[in-house]
């Protein structure tokens, strides 16, 4: 992948910054080695997130560090104990991941900021971060609404430089001239725009298709098997994934038999499935 | 309830902080020892502002200080008088308060903060005197919309660690895994989420059941109930609660019967209702 | 009106801030002794704006400061000679005005801040100013909208304490307990709230019962009636003021028969008629 | 045009400002004598944006600075090699342009600030960029849109001040008192505004008539020729706007033609024409 090693970086102590937009809790020291960074937060199909979060059960990536922000929601959600967890975003790590050995970083977590401003101002502390922390490449997971069902979801791609595009086409990754027409946004393409632009960082932004009308794990499966083709990982179980997808057709298959004996609407189905798994 | 007592705390001099977003004016010194602080500001049928003001009037707490800020909406109100006050939180204390003798800070106000960022920076803020009086723990009132009639509320839970959700349970509290569903919003979601996570504070927040359509005292008198036993208060009158609830009953009943003999609509009801008491 | 006369302050030389949110560009030096503050900014049938230009013009008031904001909108007006002016708010002075020789300044100008924010600022920066120059009154003036047609408009008021009450009671200024109901919100407001909690600035506000369905200068008129005995001026000439209110008048007849003839519906008129004067 | 001319100025070397809402990333140095600032960016008709875009083309003029801001949608464009730029603000420059050798700054850009507050702290840096450079004069090109079709568009101005407006009118201007009735907002209307109050920056916006229905290059055209006679260029060529302008009248007589043939309603067709070029 031509990515260049840079010399090992630490955590900072545990350590708090005060409470100026974005606060940074740090969990774990971890001693990273060039490390990567794979971002996966809520987005269409909850694709990417989705696809993060199968890889850190899989990888059994550690909690190194929770981000708080007043850019996302003034919530906390609550547990099956009854406990409360404040909303966050949350980084993992994983280390001599795959053939190549390599360190990664995952980012996921409950929501993107609520802002544009906040978008930029947490892309901005998180890259800020990664930086610290020798990250020179990111990959940014989400998901490509097409507007309609989707039965063998492609993986669009899109990248800061055209040796990663070509590196991804390579990947059978779908460079079309015309998708995303409208660009990237939110934290995925900031990731890219920021990270390229201010702080020296690579990235490429790999984008499962998908309905856009409900979760999709069939579109993040795909998406992550360009992924580990990229970074050398091999024998990555899908059995969650295939599970929860399965879950998903099934539940589609019952409101679509709803449909045949009745009048429920379109819309109130995809709002029906759009809040499972 | 095993909060481990400090070293008592006194205030700052009669203070204003200078106008930055928040600003805190302080109306008298108390020196108060390991209080506990009490949170009931307007939300759902106004069950947690209706039973911290109780409380207020029933434990003849002191204002000790009034919270100004850029996240309230600019208004003053006026009073029967037709003297204008700046909309505001305000902080009340009472001193040696039940069987175990416990200082208490109660706050209430007008409003929440008005945007996402000003609920994180407000409640922040709020932490931070709370922190610097010495509080380590938080009850956070509220009231839990069911969007249907509630014959006998049921107070709901939440708590920032499992010993408190305990304790709670024994006090006839639910804990209730599909609630609530989303999570806890706004002021009192934020003080246990930041409590917990950034100042050691730990905190329940009990949700009295209401039908969410109007203003509800006999949600806040079941709430006020679990919170007495909680603190060791005994012999705390509820008659003026009770009356308020009556109010609105007799209020409710007309408003049904008119609906018997016309075609009142039921949002028309509700709205009128929402703004008694 | 028992205002305590303290020793005259002095414009800080021509200067502008710098742009951080608010900007002041003082235009003229003046020396003030103990002045008063009135404010007229654009509001419900825009009142307080059309009597504070008809107190500018009748006193002769000289332009002292603009203040531009990132809190108004992104504009300027373009004036008859094709020529721009960034929209701003504008103070002016008068000197030895009525039979207590008092110095004024009129607080005007094209917009109120923008967001709940901007207003707190924008209030806040200006009776910082006003505390410099040693302003301890201000007079609000606004309208009140009744929502449908006023024949002889009342003076309605609120004030900071209950002294300020009694005096404008004594000018026939009338405070009814449930108007206005939800308070007084905006610059009007904010001027007494921040004025009496963070600068021991009194206040009274002032509300010209108006439709609210248009510009009122019939309104604005009652309003400066009871503002010149408070401030013992004589011989004000309201010529000006009650030829735009005929102008108006004419206008809202011919709109009004249009409807006889026709099926001109009530918004749309209203809606004319807001933008006269 | 009476601009007198300042000592030359240098950029900074090649150097980033830290992200705090606004980075300004400077791609070469470029010394220039007593520049003037030509701005042209997204709005009505994005009649402004192709004006500066062909003056770009044509003068051939070489990117000096990029402009990211937290006051940008948060957004990567993908072109069509797959690889993405972050949305932002250009500076172009060209040296010794037309007789005068007049040395010019254009600014054009995917996207103006999304916030009022954003349009002022955007044109406020640039401002600030603007004077560092020496600049003391400001054309801001835009569309005035009539909302209905425009056969021959003039060109309509407002200036910050009566020289430039007789200036202006010598050159066939339009300066009419009712147009624009509401001011110019966003980045045109702030240049002149800020620029003229706070920076002693003289300017001048130039509104080329279009419908506002879809992407009009003949207004583009029309605001040109003014702004070369201001500046004394001559040859320039307008083929690349005259193709661009075909290609519009094309597609907008394809798109009438439809609305003979069948049901296709007036808004999905200048819908279809705005992303048009």
């Amino acid at each position: 992948m031509g990515i260049i090693g840079e010399s090992s970086k630490r955590f900072k102590e545990e350590v708090i910054d005060n409470m100026e937009n974005i606060v940074v809790k740090y969990i774990e020291k971890v001693e990273l080695n060039d490390p990567i960074l794979i971002e996966g937060l809520p987005g269409v199909g909850n694709v990417g997130k989705l696809a993060s979060e199968h890889l850190i059960d899989e990888l059994d990536a550690k909690l190194m560090a929770e981000i708080y922000s007043i850019y996302f929601p003034p919530q906390v959600l609550v547990n099956e104990d009854g406990v409360t967890e404040l909303v966050c975003n949350r980084l993992y790590c994983a280390k001599d991941v795959g053939n190549e050995k390599r360190d990664i970083i995952i980012l996921t977590g409950d929501y993107q900021g609520m802002t544009p401003q906040g978008q930029y101002m947490l892309t901005d502390k998180l890259l800020n971060i990664a930086n610290e922390l020798g990250v020179n490449m990111v990959f940014a997971l989400g998901g490509y609404g097409q507007g309609s069902m989707v039965d063998t979801p492609r993986v669009l791609g899109a990248a800061t430089d055209s040796d990663l595009v070509q590196e991804a086409k390579e990947l059978g990754v779908i460079f079309d001239r015309d998708h995303p027409a409208s660009g990237i946004v939110g934290a995925s393409g900031l990731l890219l725009g920021l990270g390229s632009k201010l702080y020296d960082i690579r990235g490429i932004c790999l984008m499962g298709e998908t309905s856009g009308y409900f979760v999709d794990p069939n579109a993040s499966r795909e998406l992550l098997e360009v992924l580990i083709s990229f970074l050398g990982i091999e024998g990555l179980s899908f059995d969650a994934l295939d599970d929860k997808a399965e879950e998903v057709e099934e539940l589609t298959k019952k409101v679509m038999d709803m449909d045949l004996g009745g009048n429920v609407n379109q819309e109130n189905k995809s709002e029906h499935l759009r809040y499972i798994g």
